[in-house]
């Protein structure tokens, strides 16, 4: 699918605010794609999908984690992480799209996961550090995708898990795992 | 087994500065356990034994750890943690301590775990912010410890997990599970 129809299809689907935002978000991983030798095209794909479902009645998300067997856990956590596998499976299912690469991007980039591919790190990464984002560390984190992807989706992480802890709020399970996974990577590599 | 018994089987099983702390340990368990409706008596004997495996040499404990088949996770995380599950493992068959309450707070005051009891809460607690303990964020945690002691063991478990991300280390996944557990129970009683 191209750019032009990619974007037509997602841009009833959202506020001009996040339509921007997912502007940005595919800026941000064509380049990821390009620095560390990913692929530009599901970059953008995913890039462009990755809020496809950020403003479906809660409902209808509910609905969907429970009649598709997805994570029970999701349920106890709180509604803003719903989107990402709920839109994993409608892009599947309304727009048609099939590659699992690109569609575990978009389900994995709310919370990271153990073992992430290259795809959902520059996600993942993309949608934190976007252009558009303008948050306590992110400056930081932009400064890291520079010259390390890991490094960048590892603070990105500590400071989401951190962001949380301040407001007493859960940390999803998938977060800490993807958390811990990078840091013990990082060390075998050292 | 009475306080001045099992103040002589441990005091030479540890350095000068760790009987100390663990004199602390045991009048803070004493004094929680009252105020919060514990049993003095079990905080007492859990406090005296907390650190009875701590100087243990590494590969007495990594032994331990493999042929008891405790959590294979442990191994791939700092051996700091070792010494609690360790310790309670001799301290049942050293000691010949059988209680199970008792146990289970030597096992799990280092990581803390899903579903704490209120002796293991206390033991934790203890340990973390016993007179002798002097570092950033201890003296938030003891005034907390003085009105609820959900509260005071949470803020302990976000300063741990706060301290691991900044020293780059994992963490333990016990000590996740104790962190949103307590959110969430503490969100149900809102």
């Amino acid at each position: 699918m191209n750019r032009e129809k990619a974007l037509q299809i997602i841009k009833d689907k959202m506020t001009e605010h996040r339509y921007i935002h997912t502007l940005g978000v595919m800026e941000t991983a064509i380049s990821l794609a390009e620095r560390y030798d990913g692929d530009p095209e599901k970059a953008e794909i995913a890039a462009i999908f990755h809020d496809y479902a950020k403003f479906r009645p809660k409902d209808e998300m509910k609905q969907i984690i429970i009649e598709q067997n997805m994570s029970k856990e999701l349920l106890s956590h709180h509604m803003e992480l719903w989107h990402a596998p709920v839109g994993a499976y409608l892009v599947r299912t309304e727009v048609g799209i099939e590659d699992e690469e690109v569609l575990n991007a978009i389900k994995y980039h709310t919370s990271g996961r153990t073992q992430m591919t290259l795809l959902e790190k520059i996600i993942y990464l993309a949608d934190y550090i976007e252009p558009n984002r303008h948050f306590s560390g992110v400056e930081e984190v932009r400064e890291m995708a520079q010259n390390n992807l890991d490094d960048a989706v590892k603070q990105a992480m500590k400071n989401t898990i951190q962001f949380l802890m301040k407001k007493n709020q859960p940390i999803f399970p998938d977060t800490f795992h993807a958390y811990n996974d990078l840091v013990m990577n990082g060390k075998k590599e050292e």
